[in-house]
């Protein structure tokens, strides 16, 4: 373990001990890093063990890497990579998706504004990764200009990275990240990101805070791009959510409208098909969407709010295992055509000057027909306030 | 301090000791460095100290900082952001500005083709930036080419950093940096950079001596954009210059010509305006702008001869302070339009084959009534040449 | 010397040592290096020493290079750019070229999509380059998206390095490098190169096996990049190649046509010729291409199998050293043009699914008339068969 002079404090009230393993402001970028329970004398609950690497070779070089295994949750964060999730592991089941791009790729290495606007696929793996926040969606081109796509942010290596575990058991663990989306002219747009987990638990709590530091309103995109690939996604997965309507959103889902919620098996070749999905929330506009994996035994449920993220994608990718078989379950500001659609549709969302806005996102794992079947419950009971 | 072998030489005639920092032909970056007069045993003048760090975390990481410490005037300048000035405190003022960028980026995290060619705005928030060499000004399209704003220069690292510092007292200290623009087919700029400074002085003393080193005439382009904010800039700050003619070069600045000295104080969402001033020069062709703070007691000078920049672009933009309230004195080879139109208007530079151009500019940094009245005498002496 | 974990292991049949001086898949990048064959116990035949290094400074910053030096060969390959080779020795004789470039430029330096799709050429200097392998050629537009100059390999950090050496006299040293061409929706290609080196005698043996890790068929260019300077080429300079027909290929060529196989000296400005030799092979389509030197006293020879790499290119830029006097002789899939054009042409090649394709290319050095001659009556031996 690394300390760096400062990494360890305590806040006011003695809650939390606290880890700096980034901070460009202060010139500290800690290489290698580990902690577990027992050395923090913390072992009386679930144990844990947290540790960063930074990645060599190939397009990995310079790559950083933490990762935190509570229980039977284990999960991988780049915060090179706008602190996205690369993958994770619950009581044995692997989620995330086996992307053509093997490699965790530093920003340095992707061209975002090559291949037509699409250079971000280059880099294009995680389980989660956040397409925003100046834009997002598709790529265009305006006069010479290409927005493209799904923004910069999953390229923005985070300026502040922290973990923070909470003295009393369950010792909830924090993970932050800073993310600056700053361009003078057109942008100055700060994320705090923040993981948590409570060890013991299956699920990652997400907590991020988009402040816009101008003092003119901006606008803003986000779709949270959640992605699954084996196991749970297989012939005979299928989506569960509350929804009022169905949207398609390309050519070929209208086609298979009927079958929006079922998962062929990869078929190679085959052309992705994109949904909209109106959802229905409770009274606070809470909702989720869950995937379960063919015999029911495991999947995810991605929770969100719909105040705050109000339009929802399903992306349906079933080609070939070696094209990267996947499905994206994505809570979004709006969907993911090019920006000036979207603004002219009045889906465009926009932030104050020196407002911020909270994005709340839970990815809960199932791990067994019980957790499969509460989810299914929830959604059956939100499905029934249509 | 670090000290690489071959770190120290000293001249034929002993008249500097000297540091080599950065030496890509012998493989040397050296990351960490500091060096202090007392050491040296030349403490017999004003007490300096030069340091570099290499900078982690978030864009910053891989980005190098040199600083000279020396009596009252401190510098920053940025190795890897081809010899950028960041900022200067002189007597207690601070000149530079405050962009929304506030990290001194990484070339590798700068995507200069994007934004429509105005990707060089996610770095952006220098005292002094070199614009330049292959071209520089507004970006504009040529076929598919995209010619980006203010050209490679900024986001070039250094090949070379050295530093000489004078046996002599007043032990005057000289920070060299080698810039190499080469592009097969396309360029082979050598810029070496200088900065001079005099222990005991407030001035920064550029020399760059810019090289083609191809058989043929090569075109170039160099604007030298200084940027300044708080405090020197604020409401009824005013610039003095010996101007024959004053040309707007946007449409407000058309309309706001008549006050084209003043300076309002930040105003959220105004347009930029933009003004080329013709100067008056002494015999040797020598004059100089001046930027005076609202209450007259600081401001900076920018000293530079217009045999070598006979063009200069008064930038004001009295955006906001969250947008960058700056202003911008730049001496220059041409005005800042897009290459072609320099061009076609016979403004573009050449450089013969083999050829070098001087540039010397110096930033003299004024800190009280006296340093300002001095200034405003001198440019008066001009005015009435005219 | 660096010896990471694992760096060490011979196969199954003992008949190398193996070392490993990259592996991104197990996080090892070996920043230094080195292996002389004495310390191996391998010193019964002609002694070698290998090496690698971590570049720093300018755009240098962060390129590997690694070099081999057997008896009177050695020769310096680049990890960082695609395994390249930037320049070899032989008995005293340099190969390679003078370009303007003069710096190992990473790439994260480079901006391919600039300049119109020819940023390429910012970090273009070495002896043998690989353009490919999801296009190659002269940049085009499509829509959006620029097919930039010869393809991403180049610029594309070896994943796997590693280099064994036979226990067995001679003691053959292989040097491999894993390229990975990776992006979700567009390519999986992976290439591993081989470059194999019989101490004692003045070849590169280039085996390198393309994979397409899809399942579906993908295309692929290749050219073979390789490309001489001083003092082989000169005034006299001339090229020996068994050929069926001789295919002007720029405007220039038609017009030089009679001249094809005599080089000038350096003329400046001149524009470049580029031409399609047809080339007659042996029974087993290997055929081979050389270089002489003005007094027949030193060369190179291209050996290649035209079933592998159908299409030759002969590109004389006769310009002045300054502007980089060079010649390339390049085994290719197909003709430099834009990809779009070797398609309507059905000169662009294809992978099928997994499928793997070889291309074996060897560089020799000509060290004196002997050798020279003993090529040319090769060649004229394959010219006859025409």
């Amino acid at each position: 373990m690394t300390e760096p002079a400062g990494s360890v404090a305590s806040d006011n009230n003695d809650r939390f001990v606290r880890f700096v393993l980034t901070d460009a402001g202060n010139n500290i970028e800690v290489p290698n890093w580990s902690l577990a329970s027992e050395k923090l004398g913390l072992g009386d609950h679930v144990p844990f063990k947290i540790w960063k690497k930074t990645l060599h070779g190939g397009k990995q070089e310079g790559s950083t890497l933490v990762g935190i295994e509570a229980g039977e949750l284990s999960v991988l964060v780049i915060p090179t990579r706008g602190m996205g999730i690369y993958k994770a592991t619950y009581r044995g089941v692997e989620f995330g998706w086996e992307s053509p791009v093997d490699e965790i790729v530093h920003p340095s290495f992707v061209d975002l504004t090559g291949r037509g606007g699409l250079g971000w696929l280059e880099g294009f793996n995680e389980l989660l990764v956040r397409c925003g926040y100046e834009w997002t969606g598709h790529p265009y081109r305006d006069g010479d200009r290409i927005f493209t796509l799904h923004g910069r942010a999953a390229n923005t290596p985070a300026s502040l990275v922290t973990v923070e575990v909470e003295r009393q058991a369950p010792h909830r663990i924090k993970l932050t990240g800073l993310l600056k989306e700053k361009t003078f002219a057109f942008a100055n747009l700060e994320t705090l990101t923040e993981l948590v987990i409570e060890p013991g638990t299956g699920a990652l709590h997400i907590h991020d805070r988009l402040t816009n530091k101008l003092d003119v309103t901006s606008p803003y995109q986000i779709i949270y791009h959640t992605n699954f690939g084996r196991p749970v996604l297989g012939e005979g997965a299928r989506i569960m959510a509350p929804v009022k309507r169905v949207v398609p959103l390309s050519e070929t889902a209208t086609k298979n409208l009927a079958n929006w919620q079922r998962y062929s098996g990869p078929v190679s070749g085959i052309a992705e098909d994109l949904y909209g999905l109106e959802l229905q929330g409770d009274s606070k506009l809470r909702t989720l969407v869950a995937l379960v994996g063919p015999d029911g035994s495991n999947g995810a449920a991605v929770r969100f709010s719909l105040d705050q993220l109000p339009f929802f994608t399903l992306w349906k990718n079933t080609n070939s295992y070696q094209q990267g078989y996947v499905t994206g379950l994505e809570p979004a500001s709006n969907y993911p055509h090019p920006r000036k659609v979207e603004e002219a549709h009045g889906r465009l969302q926009h932030l104050g000057p020196g407002a911020t806005q909270a994005f709340d996102v839970t990815i809960q794992f199932l791990a067994d027909r019980s957790d499969a079947a509460k989810v299914a419950s929830e959604i059956e009971g939100l499905q029934a306030m249509v």
